[in-house]
């Protein structure tokens, strides 16, 4: 593993993004047409492997919606502005004007959360009649998650930065993640994590799924604050060698897998399944539905830290209809429209007809090329 | 060959780019002049190994004749704009203004394909004296092929972002190639293929030769929208170990090995043929040429689909007629120009007479500088 | 060690920089508020890991004196501006300026160093009751140590591009550091080092500390003028190789190594500490406080030399007050301000509680994509 | 050595360059003062290790003639406008205006070469009292040899962008170098190569030193239109493995090995040596000189091909007097000033003290940043 030496005191493993990789056609062709996207959690069943990440930005009640509609999942995030203010939409204006400062942004989220508000978001969704899913973040689930259980969920998800399976805090009682989700009747998904060992002790909590990554993907400076990143095929990859060991180690407990992060293309979404994904949590490419709240703008809750922000606010522009940039058509060729139609086409292409079989799939490192080239150009420029 | 881990769940193999390799000179040199750069398809001999690629920015009749008269062989796209409008000269005046949009290209595309049109155009090349080819796509194959093959041509192309031996459809009979192949009486030469295993069934199917790359080069996005992509350099050299291995196992059977894509330099051609490609499929540099049907824009087919376009119009500029592009004098030192004079003094400074030869030149992996380089500078800029 | 082979002359090992490298969580994870930065030198404990480096635009008596009253180190560069003149407050003010030449800058560094002002400036940081701490260059210590030792400091430190343990001079009698430091009484600390046997001779003098890099971090440009460089994570880790060797070698003496270079952000600095670095030189980070001598602007000692200067005045604008700097709150993301705070949130994100458990923290290879990434996003361009 | 597998069909070994790599200073520094640069080639001693590469825009008769005043040797070109026009002038002025097309500088260099003026050219630098040496390259060595060696030279270069020991031609005699060589009474440095058995064949002709690259430098195109590239680190390295080896098989022949190109800083020129140069023969640096003939426009040999050209007009602006180019002061840190005081400094901090000793530094490899980079910041932009 830990091949190569840093120097005489450290040495480290080599880790590939998903820029750093490609799939490759096989000897096999398929129609699109004839690929299968669906995939279960729990008692639940989706058309397409699309979760909506909580963030401001990405998930109102009604996008929550609106991908239930679709086909997909619809996380709120439980912390966000909506259960925040009773009427969110100033500040969403004001977060959506580009001269808005970062400071600003930290203001507006110093507003408590109200449980009220929690309960009123989680039963709008609810009368639609989709699939319920909210989410906090470990610091927040002692206070909060009474009152979203008694709201209701169908699924509850538990989204931070890192989150581990022994959290260790001289002040107060930390958040035991396996009483926890032992105790609760609904489906855990929780994250972010990005490597074998501690997607492993995630897993033996019995949450139903795991996040991989830091979370906030294009909005996020984890790397840049933090010095941590674990490029996502490697992360991906490590996190499905985990599931596979804990099937084998719990007697076929299945742990799902959902790759949260560097997914800014339908290039990339395509990636992590091939990496071991099962399904995806997206933010910048939903954020830039015409629906989505952000207006344009896409920022993650790390990004709020009132003393130490790790994640901006980001131009991620606007591609149309949520459903169009799911199921097309596409007007453009940059991968960020007609997602679940570029998936198809890729299993298709590779000869695969489901998610789980496409898991295998064959992959080569091949980054992009350092200087402008032939294969990757640059966009009209006459 | 996957001796690479990219995680615990999956493992993969590196791949190079023309980019990242460059040809080495050795002990010998020789005369430009002393150089042959002729190769042989099945009954048909050119002077240069240089294909002109269906696509309606590279090829129309005209320019198809032109290029046969040149040396080489044009193969018109049989779905483009000439099969589709009686007068498709204001769709190219359209398509050659900056601000045309994209979703008006799908649109013009639109218009159906039309039978008398692809007899006239074909019709329109063979009455010059030149070697006629056509192509379509695999599946446009079995509506479009026999009134191709009445029409009459000499080489059949059939070219797609990725064409397997075996097709898997649920709805209709599937594109059978090999007996397709089989009961064709004209040489057929087939791809796109990127890799070993589905290059040597394709060399089974009867195929007289195989196009390497997922088409469209410089007009491509693939990789973006289908995560799928082999660096050429890698492609050519595994298709080129399956001409070989299908040589010893077919008792003598040369399949020929045509690179199509990333192609946009003479050093990039030059380092195609140390790869081991028997001949080029060019579309960005002859799509420069003054005489290039689209005014200095190039797009390929796959930026035609209606719903999940995988390629974008892009300004390749005029670099001078189509002769001059091929035989030179060039007056820039860029690589878009004399492209045959730099594929023959190569050649000679690294003292190879013929093509065949030639593909056994050493090559080094020498990736260009990440940073301002002494040894690849700028252009003037004083 | 030497693996790779440049060609049949010369073997070369792979070295890696900060910017290759990320740090990964594990198992377990920690509130940021439960996180110890301490560290100790000698008789000395500081509350945090911060050394001043002895540059003219980060280090003045008043910032020195400010840095130590916030926990840390302040250095003051006795070869500076401070002890060339006895007001130096003009010319700081004219290298502020945009339009100042580097030939004037030189000019400015012409003035010669008055004993009266060391001892003065020296002495203004004593009467503020911090920690005392001055630096001199190889060649000027035969000089000036003696009004250093009379004026008192508590930490002599020595810095120069490079520092060896042995320097050879064909023109008077050189610097003896062993032999230095044996006499001297107070704790000292000598670099820049940056590889193992270099690094194990310096610690055999003596030395308590010893600082890892070439100095001047982002105002240097030792690598384009001398061909110099090793990349600062495998500088670091070799030399606490050097450090754990020379421990075992000394029967428990622990010469403390500090990163001094190449720490630009507050992720940076966390992987020095991941690679075992005990402390940290900063330069630009500082220089960028409101209070800090440059202005926004910074330069090395070496980009003073008359003749063959190996740096450059940069610009680093400015960020807050020291204390913000150190402390936050940060109101970006970009790494450079709450700098010890995204340290303690780093080692509670990955399950550590001192700077010592920290160095074995888990690393991986995971270079920067080259490509415009969705991992780290442009800034705001809306 | 081939050991990294491109495709099924070809192998490649990796190379580097000198941007690649970086010197590594060890246990021992020593005095600038005390370092020795000079090195001698046949009857001739140099105190600086510098040859001026016979280039239009950087050697003419009196900069050839003040570079041997300054201790180096500067080569005329023989085929250049100083042997096709009486008066010269003219057209250096044109080539030293921007707008000057390719087409023209083409155009200019059509003009015949005139044996008067070869023999005029040389006398004059002879008249100076300096090594005289002049340049043709393999074609024109047949037709004008006679002239060069009745009007008298004592170091004899013929250079082109690649020369091997064996050239075929089917038209007329081609040069037979070893004869050529054994036959002719002054010592003949001969060159580009890049490799090892070639440079061991042009050893083998006898010649006394050769030149490694393929000529033009900052100027060449060669990678881009012809495809041929060897980095520079290591085609250094082999060549100087073929001189070790040669010396053993000719019992003591002593082959010198002049880098030639990529050598834009003195950071490059330091590993040049490190990487096994004996001498460098320098182009744009030169060419920067107030005194160059090319007012600041650099460009090569091989840019003046009528049909294909391989480099181009490059700007490289004035940096002051040659003097102060070779020997300082520096006024800037970007390795373009005090280029024998840098090398110096460099030997100096890694402990050698003569050129031959310094082909034995450690390297490491260590490819600079990718992204903007701490440790190399960008230029002032305040």
């Amino acid at each position: 593993m830990s091949d190569i030496e840093i120097g005489g005191a450290k040495r480290a493993r080599r880790t590939w993004g998903f820029d750093d990789i490609a799939i490759v056609p096989h000897r096999r062709t398929r129609d699109p047409e004839d690929v299968n996207t669906s995939w279960s959690i729990d008692a639940y069943k989706f058309d397409i492997p699309v979760i909506g990440a909580p963030m401001d930005s990405v998930m109102s009640p009604q996008t929550a919606i609106e991908l239930g509609r679709l086909g997909g999942l619809g996380v709120l995030n439980l912390e966000g502005l909506w259960t925040r203010y009773e009427n969110p939409t100033p500040y969403f204006e004001e977060l959506s004007r580009k001269e808005t400062s970062h400071a600003r942004l930290q203001q507006i989220y110093m507003e408590p959360i109200k449980s009220e508000l929690i309960a009123a978001r989680l039963a709008e969704i609810r009368e639609a009649g989709v699939i319920v899913a909210g989410s906090l973040s470990p610091k927040a689930v002692n206070e909060h998650y009474e009152t979203v259980l008694k709201a209701g969920v169908d699924i509850f998800v538990i989204r931070g930065t890192t989150v581990s399976a022994e959290h260790v805090s001289s002040s107060g009682e930390p958040l035991n993640l396996k009483k926890f989700i032992y105790e609760l009747d609904v489906p855990v998904i929780v994250g972010g994590v990005a490597a074998y060992t501690p997607a492993l002790h995630l897993m033996r909590t019995g949450a139903a799924g795991v996040l991989v990554g830091f979370g906030g993907g294009a909005a996020s400076s984890t790397r840049t604050t933090l010095g941590i990143r674990v490029p996502m095929a490697s992360a991906v990859s490590d996190v499905a060698a985990a599931r596979r060991d804990y099937l084998d180690e719990s007697g076929g407990r299945y742990v799902h897998v959902i790759a949260d992060g560097g997914l800014g293309t339908s290039g990339d979404m395509v990636k992590a399944f091939a990496c071991g994904a099962d399904a995806l949590m997206l933010g910048s490419t939903l954020a830039s539905a015409s629906e989505a709240p952000g207006g344009g703008y896409h920022w993650g809750t790390e990004s709020q830290h009132p003393d130490l922000p790790r994640g901006k606010r980001v131009w991620v522009g606007e591609n149309g209809p949520l459903e169009q940039v799911l199921f097309g058509p596409a007007h453009s060729a940059d991968g960020t429209a007609n997602l679940i139609g570029a998936l198809k086409r890729s299993m298709a292409t590779t000869g695969y007809s489901d998610l789980k079989e496409f898991q295998r799939v064959d992959v080569v490192i091949a980054p992009p090329a350092t200087s402008p080239s032939k294969e990757e150009p640059d966009p009209l420029n006459g």
